[in-house]
């Protein structure tokens, strides 16, 4: 599976303020690119710490690209993915809506009367690691249901997640021209973070758009 | 007073590992250009965290730099200054050794034989507000001492205070090609962070430099 990390960061490297409140970090020709990027994955990830902090759909805003995927005989919008170790995703969270296909990751341990929950919601589930989701295992799975392009939107926790399963192909950073602050602020990688062999990043290309720049890295 | 911020940060924006543990994000190109813009500083600013993390000198590295001062009539290195409201600087810090001047802005209300033990060490005392430094008030005190450039390299307790009491000017961050992570781990703006109001940056110039990019903002 090719994974591409794409967020917006403050120019303090913050995802959102210390209340997980999101804030509007990029302008309308960042979003454009990322509403493109989405349109090229087959599936779109977050972590379901953004889902109860945003509850976002991920679906496409820009009906032309739903049109192209339609005319390319791909589903109108790409799956949504929610690594969900503990199967906290609300029933009734926009993710879990039936504009798109939704897949929920979580953890062996988790009662099946949760899953079902979900599953009843119209999450498809999979299952993978004991009491965490283990992301390889995890990923081999969605890659046999057709899921070859993955790109993840965040949060920090699941992103770091991904860097220490060496799991992430490319990273996309918009840092935009605002100071969020907060040593409790979410930031583009949090989890426990990383005392030796620190992934290395080849940074691709830099480009102004908006009032800030688009860092793009393979990894 | 013209205050400059600079730090190197990694691309998710943490200046240090979990343990405060220093690595090398830059390169030889950047440090020269750190090195330049110190020698065009009065002074070099850091937090206390910085001095008991780090021992930096925050002297010039490069004998040109020096001379280049010297002709000019001015010191031979630009002088350092620590926001230490509790006075925890240790006496046989670097920061106050002889090479340079050293100012320690404290609380007013820190014990005369701390204070006294500092001054002993050969620094410059500077008091100003109760209980924690009180910045604006303390920068005055500087200008008044011969402070009119002052450069700031961290760590992200300082620059948030900073950026809290409005007093930044200029922001060049050198994002580097490494990922550090860590919800724990330093970032370019800590504190308590901003909820509202978020200060606002002009982005002036993006520069590759070393194996990263250098952004440079207007506050």
């Amino acid at each position: 599976m090719y994974v591409v990390v794409n967020a917006a960061m403050s120019a303090d490297g913050k995802l959102s303020t210390r209340e997980r409140r999101q804030i509007r970090i990029s302008g309308p020709e960042d979003f454009e690119r990322v509403d493109r990027l989405r349109a090229e994955s087959d599936a779109v990830m977050v972590g379901v710490g953004t889902v109860l902090a945003d509850d976002p759909s991920l679906t496409l805003d820009d009906r032309d690209l739903v049109a192209e995927r339609e005319a390319m005989g791909r589903d109108p919008h790409p799956a949504r993915v929610v690594a969900d170790s503990h199967a906290r995703t609300p029933p009734d969270a926009s993710i879990l809506d039936d504009t798109a296909k939704s897949f929920v990751l979580v953890a062996e341990e988790e009662p099946t009367e949760h899953v079902q929950s979900l599953a009843t919601a119209g999450a498809e589930m999979v299952v993978a690691g004991e009491n965490r989701v283990e992301l390889p295992e995890a990923f081999e799975k969605l890659e046999n249901r057709g899921v070859e392009r993955l790109m993840v939107e965040g949060g920090g926790e699941l992103i770091f997640s991904l860097f220490e399963a060496d799991l992430v192909d490319e990273l996309h950073t918009f840092v935009g021209p605002k100071v969020i602050g907060g040593r409790d602020a979410p930031t583009l990688a949090d989890g426990e973070g990383f005392v030796v062999d620190f992934p290395e990043l080849d940074l691709v290309n830099v480009e102004r758009i908006d009032d800030g720049v688009l860092l793009s890295y393979d990894v």
